[in-house]
């Protein structure tokens, strides 16, 4: 997915969401998006918003000396998902079809996203997720490459939402690479969060050797690109991996919930749908 | 009211919504979010929004060639407004209180804002205004003044609003001078509006010299701060009027409903508020 003019106005509500969870100090806010304003003339849009974001993020980083602004938010969700895991197994257990089941909680657990800003009810939103209609539902063949696949690549979202994709990695029963950020990035997913969760007790868990949102291949370590070519399924979650990774040609399924109008728009569905899309 | 972070996502918002109306270019208004983005940091937040607001429409208007990119929404809303005048009259005829009611109306106005950007229904809105409760209502004040005031100053807000405050001038029924921008700026009022909506039979109306949004007095000409220091009640219809004045001790009430966020928070409202306020 390119990036829309829309998103312009975004990366400075971002840029002043990341700045205010790490200094209340309005002249180092106001020299963030300063900032911002300079370097974004630089760039085409040509690249994914998450090309940009990663821009963004840095600035955050670089002007207030802190690498990571969302560190004691994700540890807090990291907390509340983990208390909610036997929940969600319960869910899994009392269900006709496990696998959707799955994909469903794999799918509400991409409501925890910081980025987006809006208070949330993790439970309220669970059950919502669990029961609502698919924008896009292209079940069948994922279910048919669930069972074939024999090396399974998961692109992770965020910090919390990994409590929600332990759950499908459960229920693939599959041989499955769980990636995650090299370094903090706005609330992503990273090694510590991955073990937290304990997604290392039944995947391997691999770095993509970048610290930009989303999956931009260009940037990623040879170590995952030889994960993502011989992957003969590869799981992407939320928003992110889906703008950076939606015009390629690989067996992927998207799982995510459409919370960015602009995301919505572009694969064509009303904001809020929730999604599992094949790629091209 | 100075200008708040907040307001930086939006100006890019507000560029990106005026580019639209006026090109299909997609080049061009990225050109005009870049040349946004490149004069932003050079301003300080100490002035109002409505400064910088004024910075955006002037980029977009050069980058562009068009002076006046809702020129056609103007009108449109002029003969909407013009329609909906003897409705207006019949809602004071068949008031208890005609000069509140008049007031009310003239907040009602205050909704026809294209650069908030939501659809409206004007009639419903009116007839919300007309019965909604003030989050701010210094009525005996103004009241008072209006019935001692011999020169009354009455800054207009856009085009078509200019109706709805022809209905607020009649019920004053004292020499009142109608300020206007001197050029085109968003949507709001003109001379060419203001007679089109013939407050130019009941009214003395002038430019205030500026084509800045809200009232800048360092940018307002001589004949308009002759009128402005002498008039002995000022009704500033607005948030643009609002943001430039706020701080300004002359006998200014403010008309207007604070439609967005950050004004409301400064305010002190809850957003959506109605508003007859009392100036320093």
């Amino acid at each position: 997915m390119k990036t829309y003019l829309d998103c312009i106005p975004c990366f400075f509500k971002q840029a002043l969401e990341a700045a205010r969870m790490v200094t209340n100090d309005k002249e180092k806010q106001h020299e963030i998006l300063n900032r911002v304003a300079r370097e974004l003339p630089r760039f085409s849009l040509n690249g994914a918003p998450a090309e940009i974001g990663s821009v963004v993020y840095k600035i955050v980083h670089e002007i207030t000396g802190d690498s990571d602004p969302y560190k004691k938010v994700k540890e807090k969700y990291n907390r509340i998902a983990l208390s909610l895991y036997p929940k969600l197994k319960q869910e899994i257990e009392r269900s006709t079809d496990r696998l959707l089941t799955a994909v469903r909680i794999a799918i509400a657990g991409n409501i925890i996203d910081f980025v987006v800003g809006a208070k949330f009810d993790v439970e309220k939103e669970l059950q919502k997720t669990l029961t609502c209609k698919f924008a896009i539902f292209d079940y069948e063949d994922f279910k048919k490459l669930a069972e074939q696949a024999e090396n399974i690549l998961y692109l992770a979202d965020n910090a919390g939402e990994t409590v929600f994709d332990r759950v499908l990695i459960e229920e693939l029963d599959k041989k499955v690479t769980y990636a995650v950020k090299e370094a903090p990035i706005i609330n992503d997913a990273t090694i510590e969060d991955a073990k937290f969760c304990r997604i290392d007790k039944i995947a391997k868990v691999i770095s993509n050797g970048s610290d930009a949102p989303g999956t931009i291949l260009s940037l990623c370590s040879k170590e995952f690109l030889t994960y993502y070519n011989q992957a003969d399924l590869i799981i992407s979650k939320g928003q992110g991996n889906y703008e950076t990774l939606s015009e390629e040609k690989r067996p992927i399924f998207f799982l995510l919930k459409a919370k960015c109008p602009i995301i919505a728009q572009d694969i064509g569905v009303p904001e809020g749908s929730i999604i599992l899309m094949k790629g091209h």
